[in-house]
């Protein structure tokens, strides 16, 4: 059994990180933390939970945290790289679900995220926990990066024609549409349900911290860099995210699109290539850590369509958390993570 | 391993028990049967499936139902008691989710369903599936009638009042609310989403099915007829029940209510009273097969009000029968439901 | 044309006020105050009025307001009370959309809302605007206390019922349900769109502050104090009010339910008895003014269940507001007001 | 006043024009017809219409259809092809806001609409009613051809760069997203509110009856063919359409695109552009005949992205059929389309 903590659990990605972890068969919940909710047990505030866990918010500390085996952070960014270094040194091995450890150039993340990096030399050896095309690094590594939603989405989508070199990367385009719990269980006007239920809108369109975060995982597959428009839209549902890209084939296709996806992840439990001709939905996952893709050419024309669904809190940060831990502590990958997903 | 078969598998019931039972310990979904989409993978329908299941959708025929240990009916009311017989002949247990053995007599029955009764025999042997109220009968009996969903929220939610003659049972008022899957995944106008979502309104009020049944069982705990009033709604969501009862005490109460339930259902893994002054929310049961119940005395009258919530596909339906596959083979009654409620 | 201000012009009443203000063929919008957003324009908050109105949000000051025929106050609990007096010595009319002028006795007032009183003398004269009830006071009135929006619809289901004395009227049940933009449009955690959207639940079963404000009004209509328990509900939707009433007659009916509604509420312009049989849905009045209304006995019993909807947003506040101001300035009391309610 | 009659008045189109006609202070609605609601008031199926309107469904008949001055059509496609030559030949003039019209070459109706079409002469003479860009010839048409919902939306977003050349347009993407009362108000599985709300998915992909009708436009403005990549997607909420639409500049940018957009509907009532780095909601055009629209370049690249909204059923359809309405019979081309969008 692994001695786990959780550091910021009281968001959606906190949530169900606990919700995956109350019911892994490896995993003994030791410490949760969380400054406002300090003493009260984790049940009372997430009621879905009573009867599975009698732990209570703790305040952090890295001296307690390091007892455990490994670490998650559910934290707003800039938290993690504070504490990082210190439990690390104790051994403990961390799982960050917030960005720090994501973008490998400090400058570009100081860019985005409007802060100096903490912690230069821990973001070097910092591993993508994208288990798709970094599965040997996340084995040993003390620090994962656990990838956004929409980079989750949208690199699996572009991953095939990219590795095979099939498309004008210079003119890539996502379409990206989230539900409402990707903007956080803070208190909000806009994601009020009077405000963002009955309503569809794109958002942050002038650039969005997802942006950087994939070109850069884009670009580490391509060998160059590459040229992405990026507009994510607001969905009136809670879980989901549908990913539709746009590409130019940059030459004439050889063989079959739908048997590339096939073969490529024939190996991944956690990706699903649909039958050709059936589109992903969102609810076909949610709850579960799949990702579902289809890729189409639309009238047989030079453009090349992909769709591609995760449940953002799940295979885009929670679910895949836990598939980190597990191939970290060389559990089956799929350990605990055999949730079927909630339909209807 | 049990051989498990289920008759009409299209369904939202259907669905739900699919997704429970291919990720249980002890079962072998060896039929899943559908007249319209026979020959079709079960996976193709519900894409949620694909990865658990290979299994294909097959004619109902009582001849290959018979190789099956136990067989689940989430069909049409009034199909199970034609094919019912045949099947516990040859020695298979039968769990039916519609309501072709719920109500005991067959008269009443024939009112409010519009058909005889085609096996009275079999319905005087069977069960009424209220784990709480019948376990033991459940555990040998050959026929299970699983209870409907308003059913379940609202007997629970009265029993420790009836039991102990509290109230004045001749004036019961039940304030019932279901989200629209409880109307099943027939196409239909009314529960269109343009139709039913960004709607509230009462529904069924000259008389609802679950009426008779809700009577019958609450009048076999108080040993007499007693008086309902009984006024469902339709409520903008997929999942859930709320109700909310109301009765008049019908004597000074003695002690402590909220004790009262506490020690009612202490030793129920499946019935979750919630401390003093915290109310239930329908969220927190979604996907799982709890029930969730608040009793509370507005202003300190003499109106009891009690809050009961439960997800009507689960507790109230496919949840409840997997229980009672479990009493009946004398599993851990929690065994395959140990899902954490699905929130946010 | 009447020169109108709206202090308080950032919430959903007073968005709703603005939305029926602006289309108004007797109004012009003077001034429409906001502490945050003073210098902004209304229509780049409310992206709907734009093209509607080039008004901007000022600071509130009794000055500017003085040159208004009629202010509506659409502002938090206990802000009215502080600048009526001096409007109303300037000869402004006003019409209150919160509550500091609905309860009139004082001390009630401070033990629901938490604070003295601060002018009793105007509260004295107030009105409370239910034309139903109260159409010739308010013709007159100096100021209008506008009904809370559960208040409207559960008043106007009991009244007929009231006004012949043929319930027990001590034991009367409101079971009440909202829609969430009754919460408000404050960032809260409670009615961001992933926790109140597909959930459904009791709340403020302690007591709600509309639980006097209903009481007051019922016991004016029956001359003596009412019993009522009342149990509000928060529903997944934006808009609407359904409330279902339970009450128990207290002699032998004389003559026919359906039809003394019809009579009582014949000449009424918003409130709309259904044909019999017919059960109102809150859809059918989203964005309306009206309250439709049903009344039935369950199975013939002596159980009294009286439905009835509203737009809270409307009938339950600006709408009513709107209607009170028609009265009060003798316009036809349905100008500006012929919205068809939005159906899908 | 106008004569008026609507053949087909029980989907969702026709009780959308049934909304706005009952207010319309020019038109006087004489028929709605329906064969299967025929005798039937239509304020029994649209409870909103109650106290609006008292006019009954007849069976559609072109001898007392003829009786009116215009007579829309809110058909299933293929309905008013064979009705519309007997009654232009009685004076009575025309909208259609099914497809029967909207293609001008009769073999491309036949290969996406799979029948022959049935009064190709009528066809010659029918005028695309889209009045931003036909509002001459509407004004004179007998027959309008109501444009389609995606193709407005879709239009009026790349119109201004069509029309001055600026962008490759051979390959152009409108990735656009609609509101669930597009798919109408019929009785469906794919529609009910416990399949389709809570997801989100692209449909369609092989290609969607709008694509030609987009293409038929855009090429009409650009005098070539153009080449369109067209993906539309379900979302979960009842009204509303926003496209997302992408072009590569072809050129160097000659002065200000935000302007370009500004000029160009600068005399357009009811296309709004909005603020430069403001982005429109779909909520923002509500029951309203508005489009919103929204132009930018990412990162300052040479994507250009356009965003676009409207209700699909005002602007997309019932709304706009009463603006050509209100062109051809020479009212203001406002007049009964002032609704405020309904928000929240």
């Amino acid at each position: 059994m692994l001695a786990v903590g959780v550091v910021g659990g009281t968001g959606y990605t906190g949530a169900e990180l606990l919700r995956l972890l109350v019911t892994h068969p490896q995993v003994n919940l030791k410490y949760v933390t969380s400054r406002s909710e300090s003493g009260r047990k984790v049940a009372d505030l997430f009621p879905n939970l009573r009867g599975f866990t009698d732990v209570c918010f703790t305040e952090p500390a890295a001296s307690t945290l390091a007892e455990c085996d490994v670490v998650f952070f559910a934290t707003p960014n800039g938290t993690a790289m504070k504490m990082v270094p210190e439990l690390i040194e104790n051994g403990v091995r961390v799982i960050d679900l917030a960005a720090d450890f994501r973008l490998q150039d400090a400058a570009v993340w100081k860019q985005w995220y409007g802060m100096d990096h903490a912690c230069t030399d821990v973001l070097a050896e910092a591993v993508y926990g994208l288990p798709e095309i970094n599965r040997a690094a996340i084995q040993t590594a003390r620090v994962v990066a656990n990838p956004g939603c929409y980079p989750t989405a949208t690199t699996l989508g572009f991953l095939p024609l990219i590795e095979n070199a099939l498309i004008d990367d210079q003119h890539l385009i996502a379409d990206v549409k989230s539900g409402v719990s990707g903007a956080g269980r803070g208190a909000s006007v806009a994601t009020l349900q009077a405000e963002s239920s009955e309503n569809f809108k794109p958002y942050a369109v002038d650039g969005h911290r997802h942006l950087p975060e994939i070109r850069q995982t884009l670009a580490g597959v391509a060998s160059h860099e590459v040229g992405l428009t990026f507009v994510p839209h607001l969905v009136p549902m809670i879980r989901g995210i549908e990913t539709t890209l746009y590409a130019t084939q940059s030459g004439p296709i050889v063989g079959d699109l739908h048997q590339l996806y096939v073969d490529r992840y024939a190996d991944e439990p956690f990706v699903d290539v649909l039958p050709e001709g059936i589109m992903p939905e969102t609810r076909s996952v949610k709850g579960a850590n799949t990702c579902r893709i289809s890729v189409f050419r639309p009238q047989g024309g030079d453009t090349i369509v992909v769709s591609s669904v995760i449940d953002n809190l799940v295979k885009g940060a929670a679910g895949q958390a836990i598939q980190n831990m597990n191939i970290m502590f060389e559990f089956e990958e799929t350990l605990g993570l055999n949730q079927v997903a909630l339909l209807p």
